[in-house]
């Protein structure tokens, strides 16, 4: 597997635009399509939201239905939930539109939203700008990163990636673009993401492929605890790699099932390391916990607790918070069989040893604590069930953000 | 019922001390004694963290023992949590300064711990705080009101409420006192809060009764989602009124109930509205979910969200939010049968509508939401359960509080 540049575009057949649809940002593109120019097959992880957006609810239907997909329309200025028979209305209303200037049938349409909930969309801005969009679909690596861009609302950087690999002697793409980055909590997925790839693949496997890693990496990453309306993943398979079609759990699977991971965990990584505010990466590494539902419990409370949050970004070795978050994370433990380290790419600390606090050289606690990434890793010494999860910390500008953000 | 000036030295018999023991903080008191000069009856309620402070496996042991409990030493420097042995040592010596002082069997002490995890309490300076004490026990109101403030950590003010009311044609009388402010998160109890009264009742009504109040009082309020691991909730009953012993869930044991109810939501309240860093209160209250464990569910969703909060303390009636809380609660409802409203003292204003969100006038929002109490409604229109919790806004001084508590 090789790492290439690009997103979204990088894989045989796709095609994607971007623009300005003035929707709620001003002077900045807000609205993106992808386009493949063959039916792909699909794949989707939604919300597990009982709220859910009204684009979400057709997405679902797109996925569930068997049918094909050819086209994805995002807008990143309302988030279309909350909005009643209407905001289903705008759904069909772009999808539609999409079928009249690419001739896409509109049921091979999903669509995906982010942004203010409880506003309506204004369809007429929104359709012009898929007209706009269909003239100017291009399958440019520029063309995909420039959709990175318009899907992002408090993001402080775009994030796509693509890797290359081999199935069946042909090479195979698969790219990706997402974005954060509040209101993400791991229940499903989180916020949006967009994966295409020329493998072809069968679509029952690609749903199971994509839950799975779904499961270990964007369902693993938080940044406020609120899981959105709007959580969508969709991935789309268009078959142009001419590899010999994935209908079993064989070899070919296993190794796209890797390429998805990692694309999955790369996008997942950097949402979390650009959440809301935040000023580093958190990550929390739990082994050897009597299963790996436990350490994924536990994994997630760590880098879940507003006080541990806060300590990261204070920079301060203050493990007793992270401890009691793992203390009420619903996983059970004796504290004395517990090993407590942090690390970073400055060190190792040990600083909790069975459950007694171990003394420790707090100069190298602040150089770990200072790096740009720090990770708190347990070793529960209970089983054998491993679990990394990822946040970011919680900082001034996280509630500056969030305090005024509708207006 | 009547509301009397006062907290743990208003009900008779009972006394209080309070004094500089230098535990963590300089020239400010950080120990308290509370005693009763007839032992007690008592009834608890502890932290559901799996980490537990070695002085809440102490007093889990006093409560279910059977024992009667006479005096309380609380410490608001170290939490003496993931200290091993020798935190429970430090429990041990600390009620056997008590029995030599005071001549109480130290299986009738209580101890209780708030501030640093993971650090060893100074034992000499505890013991020598217990002596001093011991002879400045006094039965002052205002003895009471000093023992609140040497609880205190990261609050900004101390906590108190007493009441008095008749059981059997005798007075009877029931204070209280208890401290937050962070790592506050409904689940037992939340941090620590001692109750005193002269009422005559048997153990384990005293102690169906707290559960139960506990349950939709200290329970009920968040601050930052942190279950700490030394929550504590004692209540201790000398029997000194003269009532006819409670023995049976009678109309006396109803007035009982109602006191201690407003004595604990009292408590609770001002507990949340002093949340670290908040600027105010935030209230949820939810009517006609389909029961009264959802209505509990969806309330704390509400006010547990760090989004939510943030737009509180923004002043943005940014409703969405809320019912996003309320979709991911864990509650299942269909947005098409719920109302919201935000209230204050200033008004009511409708923003949801059966799923569709209402126009409403702006300037009116802001007034309400620049309330110093602010509540959001939820009229579910499912069923007939009903609850309220209680919680503050996310604020900049959350951040700095906690991004540097531990220096």
């Amino acid at each position: 597997m090789k790492v290439i540049a690009g997103g979204v575009t990088a894989a045989e057949g796709f095609a994607a635009a971007s623009c300005e649809a003035n929707i709620k940002y001003k002077n900045r593109t807000d609205m993106a399509m992808v386009y493949s120019k063959e039916p792909c097959v699909c794949a989707g992880t939604f919300t597990s939201n009982v709220v859910k957006a009204a684009c979400v609810k057709w997405d679902m239907q797109v996925v569930s239905s068997g049918k094909l997909l050819q086209a994805v329309v995002i807008n990143s200025g309302i988030a279309n939930a909350a909005t009643g028979a209407e905001g289903f209305a705008a759904c069909e209303a772009t999808a539609k539109a999409v079928e009249t200037a690419l001739q896409v049938p509109y049921e091979q349409v999903a669509v995906a939203s982010t942004g203010v909930i409880g506003m309506q969309l204004p369809v007429e801005k929104l359709t012009a700008g898929v007209q706009k969009m269909s003239n100017t679909l291009s399958d440019s690596i520029e063309a995909g990163t420039d959709a990175s861009k318009a899907i992002m609302t408090t993001d402080t950087v775009n994030k796509e990636v693509a890797v290359t690999f081999e199935l069946g002697g042909k090479k195979v793409t698969l790219g990706g673009m997402s974005k954060g980055s509040g209101m993400i909590h791991p229940n499903m997925c989180t916020m949006l993401a967009f994966l295409t790839t020329d493998a072809a693949i069968e679509k029952q496997l690609l749903q199971e492929a994509t839950s799975a890693v779904v499961a270990d990496t964007f369902n693993m990453i938080t940044v406020d605890g609120d899981t959105s309306t709007n959580d969508t993943l969709l991935v789309m398979a268009n078959g142009l790699a001419g590899n010999p079609v994935i209908t079993e759990k064989d070899k070919d699977y296993e190794t796209f099932v890797e390429a998805l991971r990692y694309v999955c965990e790369t996008l997942a990584k950097k949402m979390a390391a650009d959440g809301e505010g935040a000023s580093k990466l958190f990550e929390a590494t739990v082994v050897n916990a009597k299963s790996k539902e436990d350490a994924k419990t536990l994994a997630r409370a760590i880098v879940g607790s507003n006080l541990s949050k806060a300590a990261i970004f204070g920079c301060d070795a203050n493990f007793g918070r992270f401890l009691c978050a793992m203390g009420y994370s619903g996983a059970v433990f004796d504290e004395t069989d517990v090993e407590l380290f942090f690390k970073s790419e400055k060190g190792t600390l040990q600083v909790f040893d069975h459950g007694t606090p171990l003394a420790f050289d707090e100069e190298k606690a602040l150089s770990i604590m200072q790096s740009s990434a720090v990770t708190v890793y347990a070793d529960m010494h209970e089983g054998d069930g491993n679990a990394t999860a990822w946040g970011c910390d919680l900082t001034y500008d996280y509630v500056k953000i969030n305090a005024d953000y509708r207006s």
